[in-house]
């Protein structure tokens, strides 16, 4: 769809870090990560939520399980949120349907979902981008 | 599962208030909401996590779309938080996969996912029952 950001992604008009894809789906760091390897799901098709169109999680089913392994392999996360806010009140600021894979370390407890950003997820990402692809 | 609690409710044999059900799936409300009309969507089948196998996603894609048109009509939530832990260390405290639907609503917004614990949300669940079910 024109004029939206993850379709572009997607179409690579605008660059990512794109750590998996797969016929349906795509999945990239976000940029502005709540936790460190914090990575975006999404379907190649445009679909606004993941209440709309119950095929629309089907489509990024595989990515959500081979990313959460990688993220497990690679940055040793013990566990993930998988999360997707629908509808702005909820949160949701880009409307193409995306799940967020949030890491989390087993030195890191705390609250789950986008509850606490820390500081330092966002650092080197492009070396952490070269650990997941290593 | 034996000793499963989630199990236990797919076979009625631990009440809950449930609010939707196909073949692979049922949603009822949890016990101890975060928002008013949390509801937890689990697949029938005994499945650890939801990062596990890609095939429970699909087991609870239709619930997830209908569950949240639900809370929508009923209750006038205008988006949802879908949410689902993997691991202890990301908050998963019962391990058979469950898909927390967090209904929001417009004159509360905030943090998505469970950050923020509504006190009045556990208030007459027979009620709010009552209501989803009318």
């Amino acid at each position: 769809m024109e004029d939206c950001l993850f379709c572009k992604i997607v179409d690579d008009k605008i660059p990512s870090r794109r750590v998996y894809e797969d016929e349906t789906s795509i999945a990239f760091l976000d940029i502005a990560p709540y936790h460190r390897g914090h990575t975006l799901i999404i379907p190649r098709r445009h679909v606004a939520d993941g209440i709309t169109d119950p095929g629309s999680w089907d489509e990024v089913a595989q990515a959500i399980v081979t990313v959460s392994s990688l993220l497990k392999d690679k940055l040793g996360a013990t566990g993930v949120n998988v999360l997707s806010n629908a509808g702005s009140v909820s949160g949701q600021e880009i409307f193409h349907f995306h799940v967020h894979i949030l890491p989390r370390y087993a030195d890191r407890p705390g609250m789950s979902g986008l509850a606490q950003k820390e500081e330092d997820a966002a650092e080197d990402l492009d070396g952490l981008y070269a650990s997941l692809m290593s």
